[in-house]
């Protein structure tokens, strides 16, 4: 079966995720976009609990957001993630926020795989799904 | 050697954990009260990645929390935590947030002690340090 | 029209909720009850947003929770709010959590209105709506 | 006076900051540099509360992180704070995570600063001190 490689979350934002200026805070995004990720991990048949009882995990290697407008409390947003790049050794996605279809934000993570050591290892075949 | 029950964190606002009123959010006073508690079970001696290695965990059973004036970003707190009582399988917290001397808020935690199968256990002596 | 006084909102649990014992920390549950409590209050035509340009905000006054049972990550959750009192004063709600129809914690809290001055004042009839 | 362009933060690790893996959630590290940025404004005399009565903000444009060693509860931290350029239209701060001398992570912000109407602006002079 192919994997999907792209995947659109619907989120709205909670009062608890704006700052004083009553806006996102900028660490917030990364929050979305892990939500975004994580489900489209889920829908290509990945399970974060089995990942951790064989005893390897993803970690974030590196993260990059620009925010182009600011979000607000109640905002109804699309989070869109997209698997740009996949080698033995990390997994590239790429995020965008969407409000009524206008660009909000866009960012990027690189994933690496770690032993329960915490060792970096290379990615085994069958955590490639979704990605 | 007496244990400590008492004990006075001093901490200061963060923007992050203010919300779009510019106050800091009610869940927030919660990390507060942990913060100063956990002070407190160090003072005395405890550690908390030891008694996780014990396979023994406290759980927070129970809180609440009167807000009497609302804490801003970047105030300056004084959190006081007090053991108020300690039995077999419990023990209870309180806490007082005060800023320049004033009463900002009063809340109580009770802790229970479950093994690592999640079962609530009497808590052994050993970690009675600092209650 | 008759308001609702009682709203269900279902929730997945994310990860970054839940803390290294690998699940919901207790301050964010507050957070799940927010979320279910402003669900009723917009489903019975109040709005956020209007009600700051009134210069008015409801603040949390006390707040108490019992947790009976953990919450762990990618839960999938039902919060129920309730009003239970209503008076010029306060509004008084409960909230309880189940998972698979368990009930897994209960919680209260009261709210109460400020003007823009910080003062308590009584709450107008406009705003009794969803309560 | 000359402003200070570099500044060192020395703080420990909250628990609710880790995730179930028990380390620091990536999304954290940036409440992390806003908190030494913040120190170093006010080192240099800014004040934040003054800026927001203005009617002038800073807003973050974009950031980066590269994640090198997890952080865990309770390690004391020291993030460095430090300017690397500033024009008429951004200020860019470069920061780095050090645990008892070793490199835990780099990442840099890009600050911008907006009106109460939320267009771009120039900085005005004074706000230029402490970058």
């Amino acid at each position: 079966m192919m994997a999907l490689t792209e995947h659109t979350m619907r989120l709205r934002v909670r009062y608890t995720e704006c700052d004083p200026m009553g806006v996102v805070h900028h660490s917030r995004y990364f929050v979305y976009f892990e939500l975004a990720r994580t489900e489209l991990y889920k829908l290509n048949g990945g399970n974060h609990r089995e990942m951790e009882k064989e005893g390897v995990f993803f970690v974030v290697a590196s993260v990059d957001c620009k925010y182009i407008k600011p979000l607000h409390y109640d905002d109804l947003i699309d989070v869109t993630v997209r698997v740009t790049r996949t080698t033995r050794a990390k997994i590239q996605h790429e995020y965008q926020i969407f409000r009524d279809g206008e660009l909000m934000a866009v960012g990027h993570t690189t994933l690496a795989m770690i032993s329960k050591e915490g060792k970096i290892i290379l990615i085994p075949e069958k955590f490639h799904i979704g990605f």
